[in-house]
C-alpha cells in the first residue's frame, strides 16, 4: 500500500458509519469462511471433478444455512447476484409465466420492485394492470384498504415489503398474504431490510416468495436469494446452463454464496443482542433529535430497531449529509436512499409528507458495532451544524 | 481450519487443474487488490458520503481497466454479475426495445445465448423468428452461409461467439459483423473464452456488443461486462435504482468489480507469454493424444492456444473424466462443458460429429501455471486408463 492509500484508509477507518441500511462491512468471521474459495476451492460448482465438487458442497452448505434462517427447505432457495435481481426475478419471472392480468404493489416498494412492475404495464403485446397499496402517514400499508384493492381488482400477483429501507417501518404482510392466497394470487415480500434485524419466517408470513440480500447482514455483495414456494410459476430472468434448478443460470459465485450462508448463521446467532443494542442507541438518538425540533418519520409505527429517519426544520438533507460526512459521520439523505440517481423520496411522498419537510430527510441506520459515544458525538455534530447554518442564514437575511 | 479441511485442501492442492475454460483461480495479485473492499472500503458505491465515494472511485478505475483491455471508452462498459447475465442482457434487453423480427445465432453458442434466443420465439404476444448460422466440420461458422442467412432473413439481431468454449475454435466475427452492420442489424459477440487468450478489440471486430467474464481470466466470480456501442438500444434485465447508467440496477459488487479490473490489466500484461506457453503445452499434449489414436476436434482450425478437445475411441468422456480425477487431473467431459445439467454436446452435434465419437469427448483447457511435466504425467495417466479399460472390456468380451 502506498502513502496515499494509507492516508485514505486512516480517514475512512475513523469515519463513523451510520448507513447500515445501504450496506454493511463484511464481518471478519464471514470473510474468513469465504477466502479459501478464491484460491484453493476455486472450482466451477458445475464441474464433475473433485475441484468442482468441493465448490458444489460449499454451495449446498450455504443453501442449508440460508434456508434455516427463514425456515424453509434448501431446495426453496434460488441464489441470485443481489436483492435487485431477486425482486426482478419475482416480478418478471412470475408475470412471464402467467396470462397478463393485475399486479398490486405497495407505494413504498424499493425501485427494484417498482420499476419492473411499471415495466409490465408498458410491455409490447399484452399488458398488465398495476394497482397500488397505499400507506398511512406513519408509512404503514393500510391493510384494510390493501385487502379491498386485492379483492376488487382480482390481483394475480402481489408484492409488499416486510420493512421499508428508508423509514424502517415494519409492514403487516401476513394478513395481506392470507387474502392474496385465498384468491389464488402469488404473494411476494421483499425482506431485504427486515432480515437479520427482526425474525423472518417464510411460512408464518404465508408468502410464496421472499427476497434476501447478503450485503445488508454483514455478508458480501454479490449474493442474495429469492426464496420460493415450490408451486410458484416462475421463468428464469437469466437463462442458460440451467443452474439453480433452471431458474438462474450462470457460474455460481461460490465465495459470495459461502459468505451469504455464514452471514445468515451469524445474523441468527446475534439478532436478539444486536436488536436490543441498536434500539437503545436509536432511542437515545431520537430523543436528542426530537429535542432539537426534528420530525421522526414513522415514529409511532413498529419499526426496525436500527433505523431513524428524521428531518430538521429548514436544513436540507443533502446539505446535512455532506456536512456530517466532513465531520466524520456517514449517513444517507432521503433523496438518495434507494437510487443511484437521487431524486425525491417516493416513500415520503407516499406518506403525504410535505415536500418542504421531505427535502430535509436524513436516514441514520445503526449497526452492531456502533456505540453510545458515537451517538452522542453525532448529536453534538448535528447541533453544531444546525447552529452554524442558522447563523449563516441569519447573516444573509440581514 | 480443522483436520478434515486440511486433508481436503491438501488433496485439492495436489490436483492438477486442466479445466481453465470452466473457471480459473483468482490470481494472488487480483485478490490482494480486492481484499480492502470487503472490510475497509466496504461502502455502497451509490452513497454520497466518503465511504461510498471510495467505492465509487474503485469502480471507476476498474471500468477504465476493462475498457482499455478491449479498446473502448469507460462509459461503454456495463458491469453485470456474470457472462450469462451479460449475454441475456443482450438477447433480452435489445429484443425488448425492438419490434419483433428476426434473430440469428450460430449453432455453437453457449446455452446462455441459445436459451434466451429460443425463449424469444416462444413469447406471449409477438414472437421473434430465430435462424441459425451453421458451422463446418472443424467447428467454424461458415461465413458465406452466414452472410446469406443474414441478408435473406433480414436479421435485426445477430450473436456469434468469438471463440467456442468446448473446441476453442476462433470465429471470423468481423466479416459477419460488417454485413450485419451494413443491413442495420445489431451485432453481438460472446468473447468470454477469447478474452485474455487472444487480442480482443471492440472496434476491430465491428460489433455493437461484446461479453466478457472475470472468472475465466483469473478474476473473481461475480463480475462480468457487456461492452456496448452507445447507440445500442437496450432495456435493462434488472431494473431498479438506476445503476450502470440505468442499464443494470443493484448495489455494485465492488470487490468483484475491482478484481475484474485488476484481472484485465494482468491478462493484458501477460497474454503473449501465456499464449506461447499454453500453446507449447497444448501441442505436446495433442501430439501424445494423436499418437494414442485420439480425434482432436477443430484440429486444423484457428484455435485458442490453451484448449484441446479430444475423443479416444470407445472411451466414454464421463468415464475418462472420473478416472482422471481419481488420478489427480481435473478435466471436463464434452457433455458437461457448458451446462449445469449435462446432456450431449450441441457443439459436436453442430459439427456433425457422430454420436458414438461425441460421447467420448473430453476437454483439456490449460492455464498459465501448468507445466510440461504435468502434461507428460497426464499423457501417462490417459495411457494407463485406456489400457486398463481395454483389458477390462477384453475380459468381458471373452
Ligand atoms: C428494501 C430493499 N430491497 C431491495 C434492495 C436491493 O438489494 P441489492 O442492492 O442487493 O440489489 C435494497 C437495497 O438496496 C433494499 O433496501
Ligand atoms: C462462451 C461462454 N459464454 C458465456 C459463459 C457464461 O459465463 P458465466 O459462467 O460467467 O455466466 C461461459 C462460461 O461459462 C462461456 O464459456
Amino acid at each position: 500500500m502506498d502513502l496515499w492509500h494509507i492516508c485514505r484508509l486512516v480517514c475512512l477507518m475513523t469515519q463513523i458509519y451510520f448507513d447500515h441500511n445501504a450496506t454493511t462491512k463484511v464481518d471478519d468471521a464471514v470473510l474468513d469462511r469465504m477466502l479459501p474459495y478464491f484460491r484453493e476451492y476455486y472450482g466451477n460448482a458445475s464441474s464433475s471433478h473433485s475441484v468442482g465438487l468441493a465448490a458444489r458442497r460449499a454451495i449446498d452448505r450455504a443453501r442449508e444455512q440460508v434456508a434455516q434462517a427463514v425456515g424453509v427447505q434448501p431446495a426453496q432457495v434460488i441464489f441470485t447476484s443481489g436483492g435487485s435481481e431477486a425482486n426482478n426475478l419475482f416480478i418478471r419471472g412470475v408475470s412471464d409465466s402467467l396470462k397478463p392480468s393485475v399486479l398490486a404493489v405497495s407505494t413504498i416498494e424499493h425501485p427494484c420492485i417498482m420499476r419492473p412492475a411499471r415495466g409490465l404495464t408498458r410491455k409490447n403485446g399484452e399488458k398488465w394492470q398495476l394497482h397500488y397499496l397505499a400507506v398511512d402517514a406513519a408509512g404503514r400499508v393500510k391493510v384494510n384498504d390493501a385487502v379491498d384493492v386485492l379483492t376488487a381488482t382480482r390481483s394475480a400477483m402481489v408484492s409488499m415489503m416486510l420493512a421499508n429501507n428508508e423509514t424502517g417501518v415494519i409492514q403487516e404482510v401476513a394478513p395481506v398474504a392470507e387474502v392474496a392466497r385465498a384468491q389464488g394470487a402469488w404473494m411476494h415480500t421483499d425482506a431485504v431490510q427486515a432480515f437479520g434485524k427482526i425474525p423472518v419466517n417464510f411460512t408464518e408470513l404465508g408468502v410464496h416468495a421472499l427476497t434476501l440480500s447478503a450485503h445488508k447482514i454483514y455478508g458480501p455483495k454479490g449474493a442474495a436469494a429469492l426464496i420460493i414456494d415450490p408451486r410458484l410459476p416462475v421463468r428464469p430472468l437469466i437463462d442458460g446452463g440451467g443452474h439453480e434448478n433452471g431458474l438462474r443460470s450462470g457460474t455460481e459465485n461460490v465465495p459470495a454464496i459461502v459468505g451469504f450462508g455464514a452471514a445468515c448463521e451469524l445474523a441468527m446467532s446475534r439478532m436478539a443482542e444486536s436488536s436490543v443494542k441498536t434500539a437503545m442507541l436509536r432511542d437515545r438518538l431520537e430523543h436528542g433529535l426530537l429535542a432539537m425540533g426534528a420530525t421522526v418519520f414513522g415514529l409511532n409505527a413498529p419499526r426496525l430497531p436500527n433505523t431513524c429517519y428524521f428531518a430538521l426544520p429548514d436544513i436540507e438533507g443533502d446539505t446535512l449529509v455532506v456536512r456530517l460526512d466532513k465531520k466524520g459521520f456517514s449517513v444517507a439523505s432521503g433523496a438518495a436512499c434507494s437510487s443511484a440517481t437521487p431524486g425525491k423520496s417516493h416513500v415520503l411522498e407516499a406518506m403525504n409528507v410535505p415536500p418542504i419537510v421531505a427535502r430535509c430527510a436524513v436516514r441514520v441506520s445503526l449497526g452492531m458495532d456502533n456505540t453510545m459515544a458515537e451517538v452522542d458525538s453525532f448529536l453534538a455534530a448535528v447541533k453544531h451544524i444546525t447552529d452554524e447554518l442558522k447563523n449563516m442564514s441569519a447573516l444573509f437575511n440581514v
